[in-house]
C-alpha cells in the first residue's frame, strides 16, 4: 500500500519564567532556508511521540528543557511552508533559563510579547502567535 | 533532503443529534485489516488541510456531513497502529442523520455511550473514547 501524507512537525511557543516572573517567548533565527525568525520546531521522527519530538526539538534548537502545557493547535494549510506540505502540531510550553541557539537555529532569543518582530516571522508563525495571544 | 516522518491521519468522534436529542456516537466496522470496530477516519492527503480531511473521511465512511467542534487530541504513540507509525489528529464533531457504511467501512452505526463495545475497539480508540468521556 503506497500511502502519501504530509510531513508531521512540531513547533513550540515557549513562555520563559524567571523567579516566577514572565520574561517573554523564545524565537529563533534560522540557519537554513527559508531564512528568518521563527518559532523553534522540527520534524517528528518515525517511532517518536509528538510530545517527545517537541521536548527534543526545543532542547536542540534552544537548549531549554520545556514543560508542555497543551496543544495550541494543528496547523495544516498546504501553503504554510513554501517547501512542501507540513502539518504542525503546535504546543504551548514553558521553561526557565536562557535560550541558546543550536542545531538548525543560529540564535535563540527571548522576545517580549510587545516586541515580536511580526514582519520577519516565517511560515504561519504570525498566525500561531496571534492565536496564542488571543487565548485560543 | 530526505525527510521521513510518521503518516498523518484524522479520526472523528461524531456525536449524533436528532431533533436536538443526543442519540450516541458513530463507530464503523472496518472492511480491511486490521478488522474490528473503530472510529471513522483515514489518511490526510498531501495538499489537504486536516479539517478538510476530517470532513471528507467522515463523508466517505459514514455518509454524514459533520460540523467540527474542536480537536480532541493528537495521538502519536508509535505502537497505536500495528501496521506503521500514524499520528492521528482526532476531532470532536457532530452531525444529524443516519450513518451508512462506505469506502473502508463495511458498516457505520450509532452506539449509545453505555453500549460502546470496548473490547472490540481497534488501535487506541478505547483510550480516545475514554478521553472524550472524561471531558478532555
Amino acid at each position: 500500500m503506497a500511502i502519501q501524507t504530509p510531513y508531521v512537525a512540531v513547533d513550540g511557543v515557549i513562555k520563559i519564567f524567571e523567579d516566577e516572573r514572565f520574561k517573554g517567548i523564545v524565537l529563533i533565527e534560522r540557519k537554513h532556508e527559508p531564512l528568518g525568525i521563527a518559532l523553534p520546531g522540527g520534524f517528528v521522527e518515525v517511532g517518536e511521540r509528538v510530545e517527545d519530538a517537541l521536548v527534543r526539538e526545543m532542547r536542540e534548537e534552544t537548549q531549554l528543557e520545556v514543560s508542555i502545557e497543551k496543544i495550541l493547535g494543528v496547523y495544516s494549510d498546504p501553503r504554510r511552508d513554501p517547501r512542501f506540505h507540513v502539518v504542525s502540531v503546535t504546543f504551548l510550553c514553558h521553561a526557565s533559563g536562557t535560550p541558546k541557539g543550536g542545531d538548525d537555529a543560529k540564535n535563540a532569543m527571548i522576545y517580549r510579547l510587545e516586541e515580536i518582530p511580526w514582519d520577519r516571522l516565517l511560515f504561519d508563525h504570525a498566525q500561531i502567535l496571534r492565536d496564542f495571544l488571543l487565548g485560543k
